[in-house]
Parts: C-alpha cells; sequence; structure tokens
C-alpha cells in the first residue's frame, strides 16, 4: 500500500452541512479545497425525510437536499472525498496542519473540522445484539419506519427527534410505544402538541409508557418484546413488539481530535464562538460539534461559512489567531 | 388618529433574511410573533438578481428566495407587518420591550432586532439606473464576482473590503481597475501588500488609478464604460467595462436604536456573539446589524435562527440574559 499526499489551502473534516457550507465558502473564494468524508455527504440530514426549518424550502427530504448542495459545492471545485476517515491530526513545526487516513496524508494551511455528532445508545441489553440489519433496533426513524409497516415498535425518548419521528413511525405501525423515563417532553410545544392531539384521537395507534425506561430487549434472532420498568412504581412490563427505535440524543463525532484539540467532557470542540478558533491556529470548528451549536441545519451550514470568511483573516496573517475578540469584530 | 396596541411574545424588528429566520424558528415553536419591516420584506436580498451562494440553491434570484421565506414563515402563523417603521423602543419597568411607530404600540417580552445594513452609494449618476438585475453595478464582491468572469471590471473604494474584494474580483474577471480617492489605502497593511504584490507583478490584471474618482456610470441597457476624474490633475479619462464594483461601506440601520442599545461608531449593535445578547435583557442582535456578522446571507438567517433559539433560555429563566458565557455554552 502506497501512501498518497495531497495538499490543499483549506481541508474540510466531514461533509454534513457545516462541512458543506465551509466547502462552498472556500472553494467559492478559488481556496483549493478538499472535503474529508467517513462515509457519504450528508450527515444526519441524510436519515431525515421531512425539513421544514430550512428556510427557503418548505418542505424537502433531507437526501434531496443534501444532492443539491453536494452539486452546489462540486461546481465550485471543491473536492469531495468518501470513505475518508481521519485517524490523526497534528500541526507540524512549518505551521500546516497534516491529516492522516488509512493510506493518505493531507496537509493544509487552514483544517475545519466539521465532524457532527452521532446517535446516542442506551446501553442496555439486546441493544448491539439487534442493531444488525433488520434485526430491529434502528436510530433512525426516517430510514427505518417503512420496514415496519403493521408493525408493533417501541419508540423510545423525549426530544424533538423522538417526537416527530414517533408521528413518523405512526404512519407505517400498526401500534408506537412511545417509552419516555420522565413525565414531561423536553421537545417544543408545537411538537408536543401535535403529538398529544395524536394520541388522544379515538383509536389513535400511539400510546404513551411515560416515567419508564426500556432495561432490555430481547428476542430470538431478532427483536420479539422488550422489558419496561416503571422509575416512579418500579412496576416491570414485558411488551411483545417488532422493533425498537431508540431517540435519546447525539454525541458529537470527536475520539480522533482527543488531543489534537480541547473537548469538553461531553466530547464537543471548545472555540470561541465568534470566531470558530480551536486553540490550534489555523484549526476553526464549525456545526454540531461544537460548544454552543443550535444544532439546527441552517445554524451548522452558516457556521461552516463563517469559519470560511474568517479563515481568510488567519490566511492573510497568522498572528490574527490569538488576536483578542474585540472591536476588531 | 387611533393608537393600536399590539402584544406579542416575540416582536422582531427588520424582514429581511435575519428577521426571517428568526420568525420561523419564534413561530414554528408556537410564541405568538410579530415582525414590523419598514418596507417590504427581503432586505438587501430583494435587489440581487442571481443568488448562488446560499446553500441549497445552484441559483436563485433574491426576491424569488425571499418569496419562499415569507410563505414559510406566514405558514406558522408569525405576523409580518410591512410599512411599519420603529421610531423608538424602551424596555419598560414591567420588563416587557415597547417599540412605537408612527400610530401603534407593540410590546414584547423578546425583542430581536434585524434592521440589516445598507451599502454605502457612491451617488453619481448612473449607479441608481444599472443597479437593478445584472446591469452591472454591484457592492458584494463575494457574491457577485463569479458573474464576471473573463470581464472588465473597474473597483471603487480603498477601506479593508475594497482590497480584499478586488483581490477576489481578479480572480474571476480579465481585467480589475481599482479606483481610489487618495493616494494611499486605508486597508490593513497586510492587505495593501498582498494587492501590491498582485499589481506588480508581470502580467498583473490589477491596475490601480489613485487619487482617482468615478464621477459617472455610462451605458445602454447594462454598464459599459465609467467616467473618471484625477483630483489631483484634474483630468478625465473614459474608460470601458462590464462592470463597477462600489466597495464605500456599509451603513447599519441603527439610527433608531441611539440610546436604547450599545452601538459602535459606526453605528453596528454591540452584542455577544456568542449568545447574541444586547446589554438590554430580552433584545437580541442578529444579522448584518451587529458587530462581527460574516455579512452573508445565510449567516444572517442563522443569526435569527439562533437568536429565537437563545430567547427560549431568557423566556424561561431572566437571569439567563446576565449568566457568563461559559461551561453553560
Amino acid at each position: 500500500m502506497k501512501t498518497t499526499n495531497h495538499s490543499a489551502d483549506c481541508l474540510i473534516i466531514g461533509a454534513g452541512p457545516a462541512g458543506l457550507g465551509a466547502a462552498l465558502y472556500a472553494a467559492r473564494d478559488r481556496f483549493k479545497t478538499i472535503v474529508l468524508e467517513k462515509f457519504y455527504p450528508g450527515g444526519q440530514i441524510l436519515t431525515t425525510d421531512r425539513i421544514e426549518n430550512y428556510p427557503g424550502f418548505l418542505n424537502i427530504p433531507g437526501p434531496d437536499l443534501i444532492l443539491k448542495m453536494v452539486e452546489q459545492v462540486q461546481s465550485f471545485g471543491a473536492d469531495i472525498k468518501t470513505n475518508q476517515e481521519v485517524l490523526s491530526l497534528q500541526r507540524r513545526a512549518d505551521g500546516l496542519i497534516e491529516a492522516r487516513t488509512e493510506q493518505d496524508v493531507y496537509t493544509a494551511k487552514v483544517v475545519i473540522l466539521a465532524p457532527g455528532s452521532s446517535y446516542r445508545k442506551l446501553g442496555v441489553p439486546g441493544e448491539e445484539e439487534f442493531r444488525q440489519a433488520g434485526a430491529g433496533v434502528s436510530y433512525c426513524g426516517t430510514c427505518d419506519a417503512p420496514f415496519f409497516k403493521d408493525k408493533v415498535v417501541v419508540a423510545v425518548g423525549g426530544g424533538n427527534t423522538a417526537v416527530e419521528d414517533t408521528l413518523h413511525l405512526a404512519k407505517y405501525a400498526k401500534k408506537v410505544y412511545m417509552v419516555h423515563r420522565r413525565s414531561e417532553f423536553r421537545a417544543t410545544k408545537v411538537l408536543v402538541e401535535e403529538l398529544m392531539q395524536k394520541v388522544n384521537q379515538k383509536d389513535s395507534n400511539i400510546t404513551l409508557r411515560l416515567d419508564t425506561v426500556v432495561t432490555e430487549i430481547l428476542g430470538s434472532g431478532r427483536v420479539e418484546r422488550v422489558l419496561l420498568k416503571n422509575v416512579r412504581t418500579g412496576q416491570v412490563e414485558e411488551l411483545p413488539c417488532d422493533g425498537v427505535f431508540i431517540f435519546v440524543g447525539m454525541v458529537p463525532n470527536t475520539g480522533f481530535l482527543k488531543g489534537f484539540v480541547d473537548l469538553t467532557e461531553a466530547g464537543f470542540i471548545r472555540c470561541e464562538p465568534a470566531y470558530l478558533r480551536t486553540r490550534v491556529p489555523g484549526v476553526f470548528a464549525a456545526g454540531d460539534c461544537r460548544i454552543g451549536a443550535a444544532m439546527q441545519l441552517v445554524t451548522a451550514v452558516a457556521d461552516g461559512v463563517n469559519a470560511a470568511m474568517w479563515m481568510k483573516h488567519y490566511l492573510r496573517d497568522p498572528a490574527w489567531w490569538t488576536q483578542p475578540l474585540a472591536e476588531a469584530l
């Protein structure tokens, strides 16, 4: 295996919304721009079937929006490399940043970190076992709901995604049990109202199990039932089902950055929200991976754009990196 | 004339990209949302005929994009009131913010200031005439440079943006004449050095016209030439060109905010870029009106969205306003 060396003005790690926003601006400004993507462009948006809060689109499927963004980014000459997982990063003595994948070495004057975040696991017995192709555990209602047409499923969580995806599941499944460990939902009002309206309909196919957690996922070859436990009463219930959807949050994909940039305990990249500068000169953080992110599609895109705009200050004068936030803003 | 009183959870001042971004999120979260717009929704975007750097749209006329955003915002119930110029603002003893227009009084728990900014004009004949739909006068190099590939353009100004955008234009245009009324540039040294290096290159496509002003922009249907005048010698020159880029500064539309929030000398609203909080509890700043704005369409939209997201923290607990930026991020 021969190592190939690549060099760029701007190296972007991650081809989700933040990475694509950064790539659009960097490439359009005629910087040599390479985007390294572990899997396929799109990040979380790729698994979102209905987006109605990206300003400009009343309603668009995630994969459609990503295709448009990718086409736009490529039209300005950015090079998106898929299946390229970055294993390590370092800033060299000459000021260039070096990123290594399994086979290749990339060097760049500026790196924009946009690795996004991933699904949080429940961590109960059976979760890993049934995670495989169609065995019945899923983290993405949009992707997998159609496989559960007329089936009975359990949905776990209480935030925006949990409520949204439960509503989505209910369009396919015969029955959805929504399991939430608290008595109230964290999701936005409008979503909770929509959920409760559906729950309270006559012959509703959504049933709530509040103050309840999943303690185990059971089955033979595939999911057949879950064990539930009411955290107030201690009561245990065995619930037959065909699938379990886990919607309990996101974890930033920053494991590979440990020791390179500063991370919070939860793994988010520490940076100045004004300039998106990390502690390493030339390395910006953009999107859901950083502290203070609003975790919305358009705010992630704008983060990438901002990083690509501030990048020009650094390229012109590296001393800018340590200049204090101030009037200069 | 009878004064009408209106109340809202969230009052947004300005229906440009930032105000519409804020309105979408506030209304979708089921907050009673009113947007006050001095003229007509859209702000600067309304006069931009071709946008190709808003991620998701390969190419869209500004007014089309604004129509989509307005429809989307209204579909969630936000009330956009046009021809409503805010004359004064105050925070009352009861914590509500009060805004007065000529006839009406609006009170709200939260105000998001999104009045935008305007390009400073040269004020010469032809400038207004050719401003419309691709006729050849532009105020934004980042936005419009790619439309002048292999063309001859004139760039006017001597500050940071003028130098930056001239360098940017030179990547696309066949020839850039940079016209500056003084013999020295106001821009930072490092930028001027970069410019002079380019100018002095063999076969450079940038030519300076110092001590020179544009006195008229001429053409038939679109820009064909400009009249220049050397302010020292009085000599007049007629220069054929395809476009004129005017980089003589931005003016934030914040005159009505003097004494209410803190403004910089140039008129930009002082706020924390992380949370967009101004010095007045409950009053956020979003978009081109604030310090540190990247002055791009998608970053303005995201500012509005961020303000509407942070707003929920304040509504939940007013003490949040004075909490320091920190880990809480």
